[in-house]
């Protein structure tokens, strides 16, 4: 058993710190329970930034906020660093790698995690980007490998080395190949003026016919020709079939040179064991509009993992952070009403647009009511809205002078290769984790 | 042979991008000479705040600085990030791990590493604190600790896990102490109320009768005092004898339960093979008054690594940051000099003084002249020094705002466990390179 000083409160434990669970902790801050918040991290990411993480553009402490600070304000709070493996619900308990605990509610907030439809080939050699250890390892490998394109003769490995493939046009995608557009356009010639640039390829392959397909054909187009401009090739109708670490074989026949194969495709729900199967669905978990699971009273999810079906969301709602964060807010409100009694109340999302960004002064945003705006005034939309989002004041304002600082300066600061030592065997085995998990 | 364009102009081979290295590559810019590089990072490290990365203070963009960005306005200049193995002075040529590379000459700077005097299950199990990967090991290994404290109900097993041992009382032990007391004074117990503080021992070690001994009496007193305020014990005339990742042996009889021990006890010269015995002494180089090494013409030796003896400094210079800069800068002259067929001039060390921090608003300083200064006065000179110090405009002014945030809110922003996936054994692995070199 896990120790957790024993309260008169009910026990809620919430599994994820993620924008569901932290944004859930915090309204429960002064309800009349125990909360026990489970992550295997010590810290929150702010993944809609951690390409520019992987893109020297940021360290990890401007988008990483530690769980235990963040929290610090909530009474009866307390953080467990751990993996949550199993749900025993017949016995109210969880089981993770540090012990079980009891709960009297469980929230499942565990997010989403790479999705390689089963390529094994792919999933060992290409480089995910939901976790900050795998934003850093792309970081370093991406600076390796042109240190390395600078001491070989061979013209082939050089093209190689340099050649960027991106496969996946959702924000992701079009953001982190956008950013890598920006240092082959301005940082990486100065860095290694050895090197001939003309000769590195940017490829961004995306499987249907258009970029960000849950936004709208304008914003599609743009974000196509602005990628052009920081000279991206963008491939549609077209996926990766196989890839070996050194070439990657796309479905239109074509073979791809290169060193570096960036998987930003899909993703899938990350739950512990235990749940019963039909209250699950496409790796993601039923929950009803009020979030509680499929089948359990006292069991609710939230964010990227629930799959709450509706009318207008008959797959469930995107995963997107706005309906994490959302949710978690209705949730605790939900908790509330739990507590004293009361009927629960039905979920709605507010579907505020989305938006994308390409690189320096081009974003492209879907505001609703079909206001679509592009350039520069997108740009400072985007950053404007990612800015507020970020937890924590001090993240706020040390991405934010990283934000002047590179775009006064071209320069980007964090072009250090410091995961030298992590060999790709080890990079092998965080994935086999996944894999197996 | 590794690639490098050829050129009219004699190559100058620089070996280490510290301070001696650094500043002789800015320094040569303007002289015909072509200038290469090699490093084993990318980066410059500036070792001095490498315990502030270390105690969660600062991320290691803040003290790194990219050698391709820093040396981008040198011409003539190639870097290449490689160990260099072997100097085959007959043939005037280098051996790397990417190949070999012939010199006309060759400037040895390759700094120093960790001195574990031969104490195997010492060096297996302590933390040094010379590197990057070595200062970000050492946070997340003490966050992890206190993650696991809050859930072991072994006793003396929680205060294994808090207890922190530092061996070495020169500036590096002195102020790695200090931090981590402020740390325990003021965040530790903030996020981690679970836990009580009164048993935690942070504990420095020192052998010689006095802390910093290359100080003076006045300000070895004065640290002494300041880190009694931050709960630090300081523990003089006294040696580790054995550490075995658990427990700590002293030579005073004691024994002290400590996962954490680090060491900052000594270090030592780190060069490559292949120069004649009789030029090395005390894994030294020794070098004549114009940085020459012993026995060669075309070979030179600046920084830690030399040892260059002179009435006032019997057994070399001290190994600081100030004599490499200087080195490296008088160097640079020295080589306009040979080029014209001058005569080289002898190098003198201006010593502008010594210092070391212990925390907020404590610091002593000793000036030439016997002024000895503490408290805020010499806390605010320090950060002064060391803020003009840092290599890079971007960097001084991170340190600063970090520096200013962390005062005003008594918060320490990157309390981030992001090595995780780097298992002890890999940490093992980098060590037994360290000793097998």
């Amino acid at each position: 058993m896990i120790p957790i000083p024993s309260s008169d409160f009910p026990r809620v434990i919430i599994v994820g710190g993620g924008f569901a669970g932290v944004k859930l902790v915090k309204k429960l801050k002064n309800l009349p329970v125990q909360i026990v918040l489970f992550d295997r991290n010590n810290y929150h990411t702010f993944q809609p930034l951690l390409y520019q993480v992987a893109t020297a553009g940021l360290e990890p402490d401007s988008i990483a906020d530690p769980l235990r600070k963040q929290l610090e304000p909530v009474k009866n709070f307390f953080f467990r660093m751990a993996e949550v493996h199993t749900i025993d619900s017949e016995n109210n308990k969880i089981f993770t790698e540090i012990g079980e605990l009891d709960y009297d509610y469980l929230v499942i907030a565990t997010g989403s995690r790479t999705n390689f439809f089963g390529n094994v080939s792919i999933m060992q050699h290409a480089f995910p980007l939901k976790q900050i250890p795998q934003a850093l390892d792309l970081r370093s490998h991406i600076l390796q490998n042109f240190e390395a394109a600078t001491i070989t003769e061979d013209l082939m490995e050089k093209k190689s080395r340099m050649n960027i493939v991106i496969v996946g046009g959702g924000p992701t995608g079009v953001e982190v190949a956008g950013a890598l557009g920006e240092l082959k356009k301005t940082i990486l010639p100065k860095d290694y003026p050895e090197l001939d640039f003309e000769k590195m390829s940017i490829i961004l392959l995306e499987g249907s016919p258009r970029l960000l397909g849950g936004m709208s054909e304008v914003s599609s187009e743009r974000a196509m020709k602005y990628l052009e401009k920081f000279h991206v090739q963008v491939y549609l109708n077209t996926l990766v079939e196989d890839y070996d670490g050194h070439g990657a074989k796309l479905s239109n026949g074509e073979e791809i040179n290169t060193h570096t194969l960036i998987w930003a495709a899909g993703v899938k729900g990350n739950y512990p064991e235990g749940l019963s199967p039909s209250s699950l669905e496409r790796d993601r978990i039923l929950v009803d509009e009020c979030n509680r699971v499929k089948g359990y009273d006292n069991i609710f999810a939230a964010g990227d993992i629930a799959s709450m079906k509706s009318e207008e969301y008959q797959r469930g709602h995107p995963m997107l952070a706005p309906v994490a964060i959302q949710q978690g807010n209705h949730l605790a409100k939900n908790f509330k009403r739990l507590l004293k009694g009361e009927e629960l109340k039905p979920f709605t999302y507010l579907d505020k647009g989305s938006m994308a960004t390409v690189g320096r002064n081009k974003a492209v945003v879907d505001l609703p009511g079909n206001a679509r705006l592009g350039g520069f005034m997108a740009w400072g939309i985007w950053m404007f809205v990612h800015l507020i989002s970020i937890i924590g004041f001090r993240n706020k304002l040390v991405v934010f002078l990283n934000w002047v600082w590179n775009y006064f300066t071209y320069d980007k600061g964090t072009r250090l290769i410091i995961r030298k030592f992590v060999p790709k065997r080890l990079r092998m085995q965080q994935k086999e984790l996944e894999v197996t998990k």
